[in-house]
């Protein structure tokens, strides 16, 4: 166990607040995305999920208040590279990643000042990478805003990018947790390789799924293990504990990336605050349309349609409509959830070796509740 | 002192060749730039110089030989992430921050395994920004060829850069040498800010002198101040000598810069590897251009004139000629010169407090020749 950490002076693991009066009292942050998570499963019918939502809202509330605490507090000025970096993080977000360090954190000791640390790393080290994804890809809306590139280019964007990445690295580096930076920077190579990999792909729709899984695995799975894994240092956990809670990260990240592809041909605009076909336009397969396009011979002149439409929107949101309900109608979109759920599943069997208990329960309702999101 | 290293087993600290007879005998790597330094100043009649610079060259030979080889050996791929890295890498490049590490850490115990790693970040490092700053500043042209954003585009580019920043980090990181990574990701925190600076002066042709020493500094000083700490650290040195080593660094950073700047304006395209006149239409005042506009009235409308060209190229090139013979004329080319011979003066005070020695003399001979050099 190494949790010593050079924030703030010594760490102070905190237990969950006891629920009920905590609830009803309190008038503190409340995190959003659960919240909603939580009356969509109702009006689903998912009632005890629901109910686990808002156990898990409790339970991490205040650590999640911490952690947006810190991301707005970082620098600010009139600097383009701050501006940018502030308009992302100011955005919001799921912020599903440093919920995942919480939590793993909660596994063990507790959440501290160094998980809140290790969280917002995670954090920043998304943002950095939509920073210069944003610019990659001449995305135009990011978290149903303008993307910070639109505002203040595409140079500020690249720079907010670093900058928001070399102060992660600087946050988890004074944490001094064991294993966490030199893992991080494999991960974030990993990740570099894939979106890479990603690129060249693009506009490969014939595409297999061994390539979309390999993308998959390092663009977006590679980060949530390294939340499970220093979540759980920070927390005290042995190697042969990390390791299984990383598995958990693994499996998640991939549940996560399937709902993700899938909202972009089924999910809604306002929703999900991001333009819908994004990936196909962007030339990216994603298995819904990887599946589609096995099932239906029509699939493939519907994606021409789409992608050689000049500018005439009425014609394309026709295109659109055909795609969308030819991807639907193959059941791809559903077995696109499907394979989600297999992974939410393959996640919460990593948990098996732990003893019950909150956090336990909660991590089983995230990687639950992560195949029903819409958003 | 804190040398040890995880890099392939204990440091072995390597004293100087005895110059004379390897100097005859030895058919190995020469670091060209050096030699063609020290062809230049013969030409010049600074026959003395050009002796120093030959055994400079004679000293690092070695070193900067494994540095060369450190660099080409990185993994390679079919990947454009990979690809694009090595096309700059493999265009070789001057390699004076991994030359100041060298000798940074000859003033101590020698060059090592360690010293060689840092070399080999600190030039990563300076890739990483360029691969990053062709990207903003649309450049076409480095190191005498096509930037490898104009082959691999601009998104591979972004991502190389990234990659080998990560890459440097991680080096630096297995170093283990204190000091090293937390002042590095502070150095490039710095020049991130720098870069931005920059961008938002851009098209500001009045800028200041502060401002213009304030971008220097950030985004050129700072990582020179780094290569000298960093060889210090891995020659033994105390926090004192390490601090005065970084003087050294900072003061030879601003004379580079400075002489960098006043070849845009009167060096030759075929020796830089550079467009001239590129600081000019990519908007940013340098110092020669600052002095010039002070000094001489017409300079204001010559620079309109070339701002303004609509791709008459004989036109340009009658206006980029007035430019130059203006900027020298006023004595502006000479001053630039004279302000970076202050600066390498400085750097060389800096050294006073350490006992003479080759590395000694060979930081006094880089500081003087950097003053010199036509490219």
């Amino acid at each position: 166990m190494s949790t010593s950490t050079a924030i703030g002076g010594p760490l102070q693991a905190r237990s969950a607040p006891s629920t009920g009066a905590a609830r009803r009292s309190s008038t503190e942050p409340d995190p959003a995305v659960l919240r909603s998570l939580e009356a969509l499963c109702r009006r689903r019918g998912l009632g005890s999920l629901a109910e686990r939502i808002g156990d898990l809202a409790e339970l991490v509330r205040w650590d999640m208040a911490e952690v947006e605490t810190a991301l707005r507090s970082l620098p600010r000025s009139e600097r383009a590279v701050h501006r940018g970096a502030h308009h992302l993080l100011d955005q919001g977000g799921k912020r599903l990643r440093p919920l995942c360090v919480a939590l793993a954190a909660r596994m063990g000791t507790g959440f501290s000042e160094a998980a809140r640390e290790l969280g917002v790393a995670v954090e920043l080290v998304h943002c950095a990478t939509l920073l210069h994804d944003d610019v990659v890809d001449d995305g135009e809306q990011r978290r149903g805003a303008p993307a910070a590139r639109t505002i203040y280019g595409n140079a500020a964007s690249i720079f907010a990018g670093d900058w928001l990445l070399v102060h992660a690295l600087q946050r988890v580096r004074r944490t001094g947790i064991d294993g966490t930076l030199d893992r991080l920077l494999t991960i974030i190579d990993e990740m570099i390789a894939a979106e890479s990999l990603q690129l060249e792909s693009r506009g490969q729709l014939d595409l297999g799924a061994e390539r979309y899984f390999a993308v998959v695995e390092g663009k977006t799975a590679a980060l949530f293990r390294w939340a499970m894994y220093a979540g759980a240092k920070a927390g005290g956990a042995t190697e042969t504990e990390a390791k299984a809670l990383e598995s958990y990260g693994d499996h998640l990240g991939v549940a996560f990336q399937l709902v993700d592809d899938l909202l972009d041909y089924g999910g809604d605009a306002d929703t999900t605050g991001k333009a819908l076909f994004a990936d196909l336009r962007e030339g990216k397969a994603t298995h819904p349309l990887i599946l589609a396009r096995e099932r239906d011979p029509q699939v493939e002149g519907l994606v021409r349609t789409v992608l050689e439409n000049d500018g005439d929107d009425a014609a394309l949101a026709e295109a659109h409509a055909l795609l969308a309900a030819a991807i639907e109608g193959c059941g791809a979109i559903d077995d696109c959830r499907a394979l989600a759920g297999e992974h939410a599943r393959l996640a919460v069997e990593a948990l098996e070796p732990f003893t019950d208990g909150p956090a336990k329960t909660a991590l089983i309702t995230v990687a639950r509740a992560t195949v029903h999101r819409e958003r």
